[in-house]
């Protein structure tokens, strides 16, 4: 074929998304969701739909739904009730139709859970994050924002998307971000943004540390509590409330689709900055409402939290236990201090094959975590024990992991 | 006081904040959310919660629940079902235990009514735009999009959080667009992206004609049919079904939480755009996937639209009748080719009075329109009748507004 100078080749769209995926599965991480069926009262319970004949019963150890709230008796009542009283979805966005009494309920209860005189509803934990911090930092003129290396990437979209000035620090490194800090002028704007418990290590953020330096150079603070809130404090209120630190965040984000059970996100903080918010969030404003039936199940979840412990005592039992166990038969468990059981396998290909080892011949069903989830290098397996795996579960799963693990002639950790 | 050079004043947070809302109250265009609960098999029959003594009845006029399938009783069964069978929430996202048979199984039926290999869910419509947009354009280098001058807040935000140059082309200019896209090389990549029902004015886009420049200067399609999934077409696929455009368009987008009645969203497309955005996109990684219990109603839905043009026409005749009515009335109604019925204002603080008096005196529930939904100037009153508006409903409501005209003495349209 001739070239014609002026005429370049027309763009090949075909081939440059098939290469796109055809770079994950060389590096071993393109993803294959497994299709369940959770089974309500039974979890952790369920039914895999893939490479079989018919519906295999499985137990799952990778659920966010920590305290099994999504099967909780009250939350399903609740659900109901909404759905014969109200009906499916809300219509409509906040503004236009979509503004429900339950969705005005909710944001008063989870107000009042952090002890803030506010509280706003998006329709997750990502969309919070995003919507919030790339609006808060656009109504800050110069605005530079702190991170921690280790940021959810709706955190990291929403800094993004707010075109600012970004500054990472090492994870949990208090020296290094006071070093970011003192380095700009006190009339910038500043914001720390930060996770409490952050999921894929099991470790916590020195909350009261961080609230110091933010008083010392006069900055505002973001939270993220998703994997606290539910799980930690006396009514559920997340780390903040257990260290007794919420009063001294701006704001504090978490999420409904996790220990409460369903799904949806918010913030909590005073008056003015949820109407800020409220009122300029793009991804607040342009969409429809939570439906009336997930905000009724929130709603009785994140009421029942708040006065009963014995979710989460169980759950914390389950994840000691789980992790003693693993560290006894001398598997590679990540040192944590709260509810995250992570064993590193640092391998994506062998992090898979394990899961899929697990899945087929034990009826075991953990997903690998690899990138961009964690860092490269650092693939691993993470379990979610519930207060429902009982020991004998535990035990079954240790067993075949120490299977796997010598089948596969990998070094257990010292 | 005295001012130290080297020790510029402190941001004051709070005054920032502060001033942010009071612009909005400047301008006429704080918004108050209106606290209502639909009555299930009522509909549009509702109840409002704020400024009386106990709920008060009122008719709602601005639902995107177009055809109250948000009170079908096939939905609200199937929600009902699923709810007991699996739970309230997912628990993960899709990649992590949030992958349910239900996810599975409304992909494929969304695949098969728009004709396409593939779909893939989102949380909603605003994050199926914004993630799908946004990664598209970073997987294609230089890419540059070609965006409707009215297109939704989503879709700005994709296009804007890409990175990657943007066109904007006057709304539905055919030849603007043309030179727009001849101005560019032929080696550039490029997409076209557009809606076809724009919602605040009610006007359809000419997608044949948008195809043929897509043909000719080898550009990427991508519609949101976010106000005709649901409305238009035999089976429910939007205008591009009803035009028999849809083979032509690389990517549809849709909601599920208007005329489905529900919420989330979703794009169709072939396997391997599918399957890219499925495997890049953040906002659809890294996300609690939608509940199986909104999954199960949609289902339910999408089925029966599939099958029943009965919603359909009703809406349809429902639009023509307040639109003829407004008409006769002289009220200023705005001309349209489909379902959507706006009154032009033109001003916000008298198109938010018009909609307090309503709601006030008439139990008219019906929501301003002002910017940046719209166009400043350009506020308006947006109905949205549905099948189960009735005769009576719409003379009551035509009177009202000929009442509250007249009162502020407004100039009736030509
Ligand atoms: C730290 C963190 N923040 C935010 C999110 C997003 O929350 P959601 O699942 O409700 O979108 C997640 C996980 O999904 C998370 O791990
Ligand atoms: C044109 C258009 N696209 C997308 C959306 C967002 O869809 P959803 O409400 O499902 O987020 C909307 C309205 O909300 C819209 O009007």
């Amino acid at each position: 074929m001739i070239e014609v100078r002026n005429q370049p080749p027309a763009v090949d769209y075909g081939r440059v998304f098939a290469q796109a995926i055809d770079r994950l599965h060389a590096e071993g991480r393109y993803r294959v969701f497994i299709d369940i069926l959770r089974n309500k009262g039974a979890f952790p319970n369920a039914r895999c739909f893939a490479g079989h004949n018919g519906p295999k019963p499985i137990t799952v150890w990778c659920s966010n739904d920590y305290l099994a709230m999504g099967q909780h008796p009250k939350v399903i009542a609740a659900m109901e009730e909404a759905l014969h009283d109200v009906g499916a979805g809300s219509g409509g966005t906040r503004n236009i139709g979509g503004n429900t009494h339950y969705h005005v309920d909710l944001e008063a209860e989870l107000a009042d859970l952090h002890g803030k005189e506010a509280a706003l509803l998006f329709t997750s934990g990502y969309v919070s994050n995003e919507a919030t911090l790339s609006t808060l930092a656009k109504v800050l003129p110069g605005c530079v924002v702190f991170s921690d290396e280790l940021n959810h990437a709706s955190m990291i979209a929403g800094i993004r998307n707010s075109g600012c000035e970004k500054r990472v620090f090492r994870h949990n490194d208090l020296a290094h971000l006071e070093s970011l800090l003192a380095a700009e002028d006190a009339s910038v704007p500043k914001l720390i943004a930060f996770e409490s418990v952050y999921s894929m290590d099991g470790d916590v953020a020195p909350i009261h540390a961080i609230c110091d330096l933010a008083d010392k150079y006069n900055a505002l603070t973001y939270l993220d509590e998703v994997h606290a809130v539910g799980m930690y404090g006396a009514r559920g209120g997340g780390i903040s409330e257990r260290d007794e630190a919420a009063h001294r965040l701006t704001i504090i984000e978490g999420t409904l689709g996790k220990a409460f059970g369903v799904m949806g996100g918010y913030i909590a903080a005073d008056q003015t900055i949820v109407d800020v918010i409220r009122s300029y969030a793009p991804g607040f404003i342009f969409t429809t409402s939570l439906s009336p039936v997930l905000v009724a199940g929130v709603l009785a979840s994140v009421r029942h939290l708040k006065a009963s412990s014995i979710e989460r005592d169980g759950q914390q039992a389950a994840a000691a236990r789980l992790k003693a166990m693993f560290e006894d038969a001398g598997l590679p468990v990540m040192a944590t201090t709260t509810h995250i059981v992570p064993l590193m396998v640092g391998d994506p290909v062998r992090a898979k094959r394990i899961s899929d080892i697990l899945l087929a011949e034990y009826g075991v069903y953990v997903q690998p975590i690899n990138y961009p989830t964690v860092p490269r290098g650092t693939e691993r397996l993470r379990f979610t024990p519930g207060p429902a795996h009982d020991e004998g579960m535990m035990r079954d799963l240790t067993a075949a992991l120490v299977e796997i693990w010598g089948r596969l002639e990998m070094r257990a950790a010292a």
